[in-house]
C-alpha cells in the first residue's frame, strides 16, 4: 500500500477530500503522515479525528528553512511516506527538498496553470477578467507551480464573483481531482515524459 | 442593425460560423464586408456564396503595414461597419488601427488565455503538456491576444492529441461562442470596465 504524507498550512480542506476518498474506497492508500508548518490549524485537528497520525513542524521555530526542510524530511522518512501531498501548504520547498522527493511530490493549485501562478491565484484571476478558471494537480518541481500538469478541472467564473465565492466552486472540483489524480499514481499510470504526464 | 465588418486569412470557419447564426435567427447582425489580406482564401468564397460582399486587401501589393491598415480602414468605413470581427485574421493590428474603432474589434483566440497567446497556441498547450486548453473571444487592445476578454469557453486536451485533433475540439466551442459573444454586444450587454468586460 502506498504511504502519502500530506503537508497542509491550513483548514485542511483537500486532506479532507483524501480521507474521505479512502474511506469511500475511492483511494487504495494510506496516510502515513500529516505535516503542517503551523501550530493549531484545523487540519491536525481532521486527521487527529480520521486517527491519522499528525504533527506541526513550526516554521517559526526553526532556525531557518533549512533546518525546517530537515525536520520535514526526517518525519516523512521515518514514517516511509512514498508519495508527498502538498494540500494548501503555502511554503515554498527548496530544489534539495524537491530532489530529496524527486517526481514524487504533487500539488494542487487554485487556477488552470500556466495562468495565475503564485499565491494570489483567485485574486489575480478576478482582476485580469478571466470568464474560466480551475484547479491544476501537477508534480512539483523546483520552480513555483511549474512543474508538469497531472489533471486539471475548468470552474466558470461568473457576473459578481468574489474571491471567497470563487474559491469555493473551484474548491469543489479539487476535491474531485486531487483523490483522483493520486490514484491515478497508486495505480501506476502516470508517465512523467520531460515536463508532460502521460496517462497510461 | 449592427453592421460587421469580418477579417479573415484562411478558411474562415469562424467566419461560417456567423454567416450560420445569422441566417438560423440567432444573432440579429448583418456582415457588410468580409475582408481578407491574402487572395484566392477560402472566407472569400464563403462570404461570395452567403451573398455578402467580400474583397482582398492583399498585404503583399502594400508597401508597408500603414498603408494596408490605411486600405482596410477605408474599406471598413466605406461599408459603415460598426464592430470589427477578426476570424483567423493573421496579422497584427498597429495601435492606430486599434484606436480606429477603440472598442469595437473582437478577436477569438484558441487558447483559454493569459495562457498561451500568441500564433502556435496548440503546439505550445501541447508542449506545455496542459489537460485542459479552450479558446477565448476578448476585444483587441494594443498589446497581442491582451484584451478585455468576453467568452470563454474550455475543452480537454486528450491523450494522443497532436495539433490538428485539438484544434477540431476548441473549433467546435469557438463556433459556438463567437456568434453567442457578438450577440452580447449587439444586445448592449457588454461592458468594458478597466480590462474586464462585465455582461450585463
Amino acid at each position: 500500500m502506498i504511504k502519502l504524507g500530506v503537508m497542509c498550512s491550513g483548514r485542511g480542506s483537500d486532506l479532507q477530500s483524501i480521507i474521505d476518498a479512502i474511506a469511500d474506497g475511492k483511494l487504495e492508500a494510506q496516510i502515513a503522515l500529516v505535516l503542517t508548518d503551523k501550530p493549531n490549524v484545523m487540519a491536525l485537528e481532521r486527521a487527529e479525528r480520521a486517527g491519522i497520525k499528525n504533527l506541526c513542524v513550526d516554521r517559526k521555530l526553526c532556525a531557518d528553512q533549512l533546518s525546517f526542510e530537515a525536520k520535514l524530511l526526517n518525519e516523512l522518512r521515518a514514517a516511509e511516506v512514498d508519495l508527498v501531498i502538498l494540500a494548501g501548504f503555502m511554503r515554498i520547498l527548496s530544489p534539495t527538498f524537491v530532489r530529496a522527493y524527486k517526481d514524487r511530490i504533487m500539488n494542487i493549485h487554485p487556477s488552470l496553470l500556466p495562468a495565475f501562478p503564485g499565491a494570489h491565484a483567485h485574486r489575480d484571476v478576478l482582476e485580469y477578467g478571466v470568464k474560466v478558471s480551475g484547479c491544476t494537480v501537477h508534480f512539483v518541481d523546483e520552480g513555483t507551480d511549474s512543474g508538469p500538469i497531472i489533471m486539471q478541472a475548468a470552474v466558470p467564473v461568473l457576473e459578481g464573483d468574489d474571491e471567497e465565492s470563487l474559491a469555493a466552486r473551484v474548491l469543489e472540483q479539487e476535491h474531485i481531482i486531487y483523490p483522483a489524480a493520486i490514484r491515478l499514481y497508486v495505480e501506476g499510470r502516470l508517465n512523467i515524459k520531460g515536463r508532460k504526464v502521460c496517462i497510461v
